[in-house]
């Protein structure tokens, strides 16, 4: 609970939008006033439980339009139709939120602890240097399926063989050089030299020859996902530090709950190299929707798996090292969170 | 449950139609026979459990298509084929049915205490100085969201701003002359004058000029909501009782339970003038179905928001009080009806 | 449990094709491998949970293409990629199948116990002397609803009147000359003399005149349907032997619970004349689908009524002796498996 989520994109909420969106259990409109600050409302009116999302938006403050009931930013009923006696304490709740490099970050929990500085930046996300074009995918999947799957490149070789992957190779001969443990997820290193472009790559790159190709994976809690990858012409010696003529890509994804069987996917996958050809973008975003869907199959179909018998019970491979961490990790924060909670339930 | 509730309009009974429909979550069968007699039989063939709906009616019985068992009109099995003996309680339980103006109504209770008498009249229905459209629409909602819907002439300025209210001003002008708790409902009387008339008004209506506006609305128990509305050119006064020329309709509006979360609702929007102009009906038809569909979405809305958190509580305004006496009036008539079935249950 | 099954038509296996198919609520995944065995193991991978049937066959084998876990026809799992040691005990369950005659048998119990000689041989499905079209529906609705479907002749008469029964004196006039009892299962006879062809009959022999019918039926548990139906030209005496030009077709049907309230269904309708005219199979096959649908819509509603009151306790008739006596031997097959369990459990 007591983190930042990413709840929208800034474009999300042009043209006065009141966005509805569910956010870890709790249904929320997200809109910009005409101030330009961005207010997040429990989208339920506290008369009989309309949507606000239905409403209408009146500068930073919106009117629920089943009784006229009218709320300002921070969720304060401040105008009832017919009466003119209002209970000052009467209102919904109100979550801090945050913009920063297009993205909109929430704070579910305590809003004492919505501590601005927490957040993660993504620079590339509003760098000129770099050019993506930002997406988002619904799954019907519990978030931490999908961070499994982030989690293990394995899966790379068989799932998206002929998209992101390239071979079925990559599975048996590239090994993680260094796992990481960090304090709030892990990171991964892995090489794979000397190898066939793979799909995604060569459609926006096809001049011949073989590459060297790394790709460093960051997962950080409570669902974020940030890889750098790195295409050198194989055999200059990239994994010595020989970068001449590399391309590198920046892949950002954040994965935020929406309910216990659902998750909100934001991402943006950036490139770094013929920033004028909007093609390229265009194309990524492309590969990475095909590769995208790919993992979506798989996890739609092993969250119902897991639904129709939860008395399964999975098993580990080697491979699944850095997910196991991470999962304590989450663990530890979890726990901490509530034992913070145990003196006020006490 | 001890109550009349309508189950269907007779143009709905025509050519021998034997019509499914759930009422207060009880499957029943409903035809006319072939003696003019409406009957309605749990729509559940007593052998196996098949629709008596999807069987054949023969005179004033109906046969199950399954394996052929013959019901009559009060429920009892009367043939078996291939069986020369029947049981003599076999059979369904057959409801009390009543035919008014138009209307079937039905009693889901207990049967001895069904009397005919406590049906409410709607002589409008099957009055000839007035003319209307008996329709049919389905709520996803419990019936009681839909009551409250109707208890508070505040919405009709948000909700229906452009069909039946016209004006946000008549959330702010106008209010309550009247409120009139009865034992069985309650009675609202509303004045707006020197107002523009309202779309759906408007439409039937070109004439220029400002009107006189006065609803009067009722509420009865179980779910049934009658409004009388009039239309006066404006200061000639018509709140002093100068009619002339008023235009006047009567909305006649009737809510029946289908399970917890659904409702049947019928209805009808009667005028008094120009009755040989069919288009008149027809318009006013085509408006209140426009104005429905707008509740319909909110309530609906209500009903999913609702299901989602049944800890919420709602917030009462001023513009509540009819609808809070009436949900006690409702009450004090559920508790009635336990304790007089405490003494069989003890 | 302990019971052979029909898990599929062997044409269902052509081409490589990994069968997704859940059976006794258990999601299985069938196919036939190189070596020309059936495979049937838990669509479930043993990591992450994974279907198998998204998976690839190699050989008798077959890969998860998640992380790409490869099993072998036991189920054992023989490789992971990237990983040298494979845990001995990893793997996911197998399931014993036989195929007979262009069926696929599974056995969902004991594998102890799967002993192919107690497996019903219906030799007409492989004989030339007979043609058919094997076929599959799904029906939404517990299979015992079905069984209890084919118990009762009287439904020809009203469910299928235009179909494959023909008329509703059928239902009067013919009652069954023995009802047999079998330890696993009944056998029920009945003719109908003198009698018009029913339209399923009529639509592949136009000849004039009236049949005197005969139907043979035996139910076999847990859900297996057999009859042999005659018809010879009437009066000719060929309930005293002589069935010189009569016409016979055979009706092989399989019911296999998928989950409680769901049902598979097999099943081919053959006949033994001009057996070189392809377009007989197809008219009957065609008969045939329209009277199962007749059939399925009534049960599928039926088990709906069920679920909408499981307190509804069904009414016996006369006709429902050979369905109670089956329900009767299957409750007994369900006991002494329940009693052979106790030893282990206790």
């Amino acid at each position: 609970m007591n983190c930042w989520y990413v709840a929208a994109w800034d474009h999300e909420l042009i043209d006065g939008k009141l966005l509805s969106r569910t956010i870890l259990e709790k249904p929320v409109v997200i809109y910009r006033g005409d101030s330009g600050a961005v207010v997040a409302l429990d989208n339920r009116c506290c008369h009989r439980g309309a949507r606000l999302s239905n409403g209408r938006r009146e500068g930073d403050d919106i009117r629920c339009m089943y009784h006229g009931l009218k709320f300002n930013a921070a969720g304060k009923c401040i105008q009832i139709p017919g009466q003119d006696n209002i209970p000052p304490k009467l209102g919904v709740r109100s979550y801090p939120v945050v913009e920063r490099q297009h993205l909109i970050w929430i704070w579910m929990g305590d809003p004492a602890q919505a501590d601005p500085s927490k957040i993660l930046e993504f620079n590339y996300l509003s760098d000129p240097k770099w050019r993506g074009k930002p997406d988002y995918m619904h799954y019907k999947a519990n978030y931490l399926l999908i961070v499994d799957n982030l989690s293990d490149f394995a899966h790379l070789a068989f799932v998206h063989t002929k998209t992101l992957g390239g071979s079925e190779e990559y599975a048996y001969k590239s090994k993680p050089t260094a796992i990481e443990r960090m304090d709030d997820g892990f990171r991964v290193e892995r090489w794979h030299l000397n190898s066939d472009k793979p799909p995604f790559h060569k459609k926006v790159d096809r001049a011949e020859g073989k590459v060297d190709r790394r790709n460093i994976a960051r997962m950080y809690v409570p669902g974020i996902f940030f890889m750098e990858t790195l295409f050198a012409p194989a055999g200059q010696g990239a994994d010595k530090g020989n970068l001449q003529n590399a391309k590198q890509y920046r892949n950002c994804q954040f994965f935020t709950p929406e309910t216990k069987s659902s998750t909100h996917f934001f991402w943006d996958y950036l490139h770094d190299y013929d920033l004028n050809d909007p093609t390229i973008a265009l194309s990524l975003n492309k590969s990475m929707i095909e590769g995208f869907l790919e993992d979506k199959f798989i996890i739609e179909g092993q969250q119902e798996v897991l639904d129709a018998d939860p008395n399964f019970k999975m098993n580990a491979i080697v491979a699944d090292a850095p997910l196991a961490h991470f999962r304590r990790t989450l663990g530890k924060l979890i726990d901490a969170e509530r034992a913070a909670l145990q003196p006020a339930a006490a």
